[in-house]
């Protein structure tokens, strides 16, 4: 029997995600019949090698999904909801890495450890969620299953690779500069296009996305909205404060949650996490192990540790929650996605 | 009418946070007589300017404090616990800047903002409060005054200078390898004595001081401990993660509290912060106003940002709260006692 093999297509593939997605299909052997990189008409020309093969990139238009089968986007929201349905309509499932479809009742929002049945109600377009949220769902789904998960309050400490390879520059460039004492400029953090820019490295930047009227910026918002759909939870109480740090990839998070139990222990909920799919515990305080970005950096598993009790509420829990915000973030669980879409027979 | 000074001793003058006390008292004209920089062996014989007049610094013993009036301690819990005695036996008010004494039932633990009025059951010795919880309980004790508290959950973003000037150079040196691609070393971070040490550069550590037996780190409980006490309520729900960050200085806190009443806007939190002693005001979301810690350095005051009210519960509102570690969260606070003192007429 031959495997059918794939007609793919990404869409963004000269940005950090993008490259990424291509380094996850070589090496998880996603069966790529032709392979066909898409970008903004700047980035068009490039040479990216694949296996061995140049390959230039093509500036992606309406007329670039002919015969394609899977399209993965991650080109920015404006991008997806340009050409999405375009490749849709000529016959391509869009696996989307934007926010741009991801609340759309007609789109599922998956994370396949959490949701893979969802993928059975796709109209075309499949959305992939925000990279915070991924790797926190990850973590929760299972105690969720066990005991009931009530309410979510999450920090993050967030990586500038998610903000993209401008963010990265910008980082080395003012960390660079600070470390020798010579003047430096912010032009990309906290977003692109706002009217101010601060500097991230030695920094600290409580605001990821752009601020919504009550107060909370559109990455809290993502995270909060996002964890509910995909968890099928609408009731869950989520609270999100996303904070931007110089760190150049893996994102962390701390976590209290309440469950709907009293009387559970810390070793309960580790041998719920230690059977997860997709989470690596890595709890051991007395020999100083836990999870930091710099470890997750590369990985794929969504790495958990500083798992404690609550010392008031019986049933709350604090957790610490890391993963590479480039893969489970985005690639891998795109990836993963289109994956899980051959194993439910959908392509 | 001559204002009376005093005989002032500073004992781990050498250190990141001595040497803002100097700075401290010079900025805010504390009445000094004389001056007397004590160290440990290693660091004695080094010459420190105070006012333009060289003064050499003396390895700290016993009889050191004959003749001292006020001893500044911030040599670590050790020298204190050593030491303190011996100066307060010679006459000598202590405020100590380590975690020795903050929470001896005898000891007064103060924020002047805060319980400014504890000095006055002092038997000799003051302890100044733990960095991070000294801006927590500036931006949150005229929120309990005013709405009643009931809950805290804070997650840390803390600088590397807290860990004292060796911290600071590992991040340097650190960072300036990663980012030529030289190999790096780390053996300062999380704990100088600790076992294992981990990179901070372009990383996120969560784990500042060594682990307790119920899975907290001490400086988390110190958080939690020292936070009751400074504001006199045993049964608030305090619960803390701290974790360490590629920062020099300003420790920043992701905080989420619960009051005692559901009918609260972000308008009446604000005006009561906007009025508070120590507390600057730094909200303006569609402004893109906000705190961060490279803007705190070197100021005095706790910066509140970010303000919001939770979407599920009524009560709960969410902070971003920013101060300089050595200022405020150490230094000055511990000038501010002696201040406070003097104005209470206990010295």
């Amino acid at each position: 029997m031959t495997m059918k093999q794939y007609n793919v297509a990404i869409v963004g593939a000269t940005g950090a995600v993008g490259e990424q997605i291509m380094n996850t299909l070589i090496k998880r052997k996603f069966p790529i019949a032709t392979l066909k990189l898409l970008s903004s008409a700047r980035s068009a020309g490039k040479i990216i090698y694949f296996q061995g093969q140049p390959i230039k990139v093509e500036e992606a238009r309406p007329e670039s999904f002919e015969g394609i089968e899977v399209a993965f986007f991650s080109a920015g929201g404006s991008v997806s909801k340009q050409l999405a349905e375009a490749a849709v309509n000529r016959g391509a499932i869009v696996i989307d890495n934007t926010s741009a479809f991801r609340m759309d009742h007609h789109v599922p929002l998956v994370v396949p450890e959490v949701n893979k049945e969802d993928l059975k109600n796709h109209n075309g377009i499949i959305a992939n969620p925000n990279c915070s949220t991924i790797q926190m769902v990850v973590a929760l789904k299972p105690l969720d299953q066990a005991f009931g998960l009530r309410k979510v309050i999450v920090s993050t400490y967030q990586a500038v690779s998610g903000a993209g390879h401008e963010a990265i520059e910008e980082l080395q460039e003012q960390a660079s500069r600070m470390l020798s004492n010579r003047p430096y400029e912010a032009s990309v953090l906290p977003v692109k296009g706002e009217k101010k820019h601060f500097p991230i490295a030695f920094n600290a930047i409580p605001q990821i996305d752009v601020f919504q009227d009550n107060g909370f910026t559109f990455e809290e918002i993502k995270m909060i909205n996002e964890t509910k759909k995909i968890m099928h939870r609408t009731d869950l109480q989520v609270a999100a404060t996303c904070v931007r740090l110089p760190i150049i990839t893996g994102h962390s998070e701390s976590v209290y949650i309440e469950l709907d139990r009293n009387d559970l222990s810390v070793e309960e909920i580790k041998s719920q996490l230690l059977v997860a799919s997709g989470v690596e515990l890595k709890d051991d305080p007395s020999n100083q192990v836990y999870p930091t970005p710099l470890d997750a950096e590369g990985k794929d598993a969504t790495f958990v540790g500083r798992i404690r009790k609550d010392l008031d509420q019986p049933n709350g829990f604090h957790l610490w929650i890391v993963s590479d915000n480039l893969l489970k973030g985005a690639a891998l669980n795109s990836v993963q996605i289109a994956e899980s879409m051959i194993e439910l027979e959908l392509i």
